[in-house]
């Protein structure tokens, strides 16, 4: 069978890096052996396995953090709160896209979203010693997952695609009700299905956690990037639906790294809710030292894992954020690129035989956008990424995001024009592969 | 009494931050407090309290980071394992500064040496689990205790000042014998005192490591700035003494916020040496699901923590890095302004009847750099913090360092040249405020 790489060499890479078995590769690690792969094939791959940005930076972002530089930011440490300009800038943003007031004091720049997340399930987790888990809504982001694992947070998780709308109050309330769920975490846009909660479900969702007094922990990386949605009429801006109309216990994850192609400077923003903020425990106190989650969050936390987040890079995000809550910057034309490239990927594919696994939204069929899920006939996700690589294809398997069916996470972020071709000519090869096995 | 700040104003300002006393108080609690007295009462403070670089920004890493940016590196997440450039400048910065070998492979940029400490603190307390304790040499930067006591790791210290040179050994034996001893931590040249542990005494702390099965972590935030020694007469490059002759497992923080001044931009590279990188355990595994010491540090800790450095700011630190081991860059010029500066502020405060606490490095006098330490009389360093806040001082309680001795962490950093005659009415102040109480 003619394939760009044979199996002996997929064995040897997986087993320098330790892992055993598809499901257990990291993105990252997918990563580097795609590298590998592409160096020992002298063939460029088909990259659907990771969310890296395809576009340049914003250079609304580039000519902030270069100004910033010249002015000298380089040699101040950062504030551990973040600097005053970003928390101004991303609590108007909140304000001007999802419609939710977060005071800027409780606007906190992170390291990416990434450690915003290791910080939030550190505080939440120690809010209340009886909840001590954190409940996913699948499915999800890996290694926010691996966070848990990490830092022995215990966990839950369900996969959302058979208990959407009205099915999904039942299927919270089944987990809530143990009394052990401190948090529930989501991504919406979802990665790695493109799924988007509706403003019903995120009210169910909402509802649920004051019942129970669970913190709600909504992964925003992809916010306003469903664009099956068009702006607000009256102020021309993107929206976006949310929990916070609904619940009161509430972490916000806003990323810079897709909607401003901004990944490679590691910046986000964690907006807590004013009442969780000022929210004091006994066991936190315990735990911590200090009593409220916003102290906890800011002066422990913040302050032990990076004391802070590059100045100049904030500076950046502070600017982006504060233009396209202003209506001056409209990034979301940028990042439109992804579903365009999405919907022609998709049709590539079905002409080969693959079918999108998450194909619904509920009722509506699910949009084209930053990520999508693909399936095989029958194969099993680790079968048909083994196959793939072999093809010079790359993907995530779709049950290492927790996900109840069979497939592969793909990302349209890093197809160029010339990789239509190539890709409808991988997909013949794979075609040929399995027929032949 | 005349004073500038009035007791009641500090009250009720530590409550609002809900801490007790003077030596709970983490430094950046401590720099927001004197910012509030600073607008409450219009007066500038002399800023002794915070190691903040008081020099610009290297201008080698502002050229390098700007011309990053525009080459479009804020779009492409940087690589979890780092930059080949930084982590090749880091290997030959090592190898010119300290004369020991580290493979670029095994210098992991970190999220400023915070980021740094907190991963190697996570992954060498779960290397064996019968070693679950810290070892601090005393005195020392509290955070990096603050850090262990949110990852709720036991930990031990002891104050050096009174165990130099052949009493080293033995005090060392006490807490490793006990098999406990996962790992030993100081900083050389050593924050908060300045007294920098000799080549011998390096030896000793590699031999008892070597014995008991512990890694080293050394600090090096202030590499190079011991500035009683000279420049290597053959190089013609500042030399730093290190344990890295004596033990194969350690870790080096190299952070970019002092010798660079690039505290803003959160960047530093944790070096690890090539035996521990590779070494492997069953406990390891056990906790985070891989065997090696360096993919856990890198696929497990910095992919969950933050997912990799700002890609920009690792182009500067790769550059100033590579310059300075090619002796094309004299940073050591730039940071020896304070040493300078301390020598002149000694000298107002033995004249107000101060003294240097930690005076002695083995038989030398303590030199002139970056950090001292003050002590009035018999009074608690509580007590003098107190009083010197109260006119316009601000300064760490040496206590909070783990010092057995009383007094003040003082940084000559902040100090400006209208600064000396400030300090010196201050200290009159405090002169007359203590003789009326």
């Amino acid at each position: 069978m003619n394939t760009l790489i044979d199996s002996a060499l997929i064995e040897s890479a997986m087993q320098k890096l330790e892992v055993a078995s598809y499901e257990d590769l990291s993105i990252r690690q997918l990563v580097s052996l795609v590298n590998l792969f592409e160096k020992e094939s002298g063939e460029e791959f088909i990259h659907f396995e990771i969310g890296v940005p395809g576009l340049p930076a914003s250079q609304v972002g580039i000519d902030a953090q270069k100004e910033a530089l010249d002015s000298g930011v380089a040699s101040v440490y950062p504030a551990l709160e973040g600097e005053p300009a970003l928390k101004q800038a991303a609590s108007k943003f909140i304000r001007s896209i999802i419609g939710a007031e977060v005071a800027p004091a409780h606007c906190i720049p992170t390291v990416g979203s990434m450690q915003g997340t290791f910080a939030t399930l550190m505080a939440v987790s120690a809010l209340d010693e009886k909840k001590d888990t954190i409940l996913y809504i699948d499915p999800g982001f890996p290694v926010q997952k691996t966070q848990a694992d990490v830092l022995g947070i215990r966990r839950e998780a369900f996969d959302v695609y058979n208990y959407r709308a009205e099915k999904l109050a039942p299927k919270l309330e089944e987990y809530l009700s143990t009394g052990r769920i401190a948090a529930i975490l989501y991504s919406n846009p979802n990665n790695p299905t493109w799924m988007c909660l509706t403003d019903d479900e995120l009210r169910t969702i909402g509802e649920m956690a004051n019942k129970y007094d669970a913190i709600v922990i909504e992964d925003l990386a992809y916010i306003t990037m469903d664009f099956r949605k068009d702006v607000d009429p009256t102020t021309g801006l993107p929206t976006q639906v949310s929990v916070t109309p609904y619940t009161d216990n509430y972490v916000l994850l806003m990323s810079g790294s897709k909607i401003f192609s901004y990944a490679g400077e590691r910046i986000a923003v964690t907006a807590i809710s004013d009442k969780l903020f000022e929210r004091k425990s006994e066991a936190l106190k315990r735990r911590f030292g200090l009593p409220s989650f916003g102290n906890v969050f800011v002066h422990k936390l913040i302050y032990t894992l990076s004391s802070g987040v590059s100045h100049s890079a904030q500076m950046a995000l502070a600017r982006m954020m504060d233009q396209a809550a202003e209506g001056l910057y409209n990034y979301r034309d940028e990042v439109r690129e992804y579903a365009n490239r999405t919907e022609r990927i998709r049709e590539i594919l079905t002409r080969h035989g693959f079918h999108i696994v998450y194909d619904k939204d509920v009722d509506e069929p699910v949009g084209n956008g930053f990520f999508f899920t693909i399936g095989y006939k029958d194969m099993k996700g680790g079968e048909l990424l083994g196959n793939l690589l072999r093809c010079g294809v790359s993907g995530i398997v779709l049950t290492s995001t927790g996900a109840d069916y069979e497939g592969i996470r793909a990302c349209s972020s890093a197809i160029k024009p010339h990789h239509y071709d190539l890709l409808d000519q991988r997909l013949a090869m794979f075609e040929e592969l399995v027929a032949g096995a």
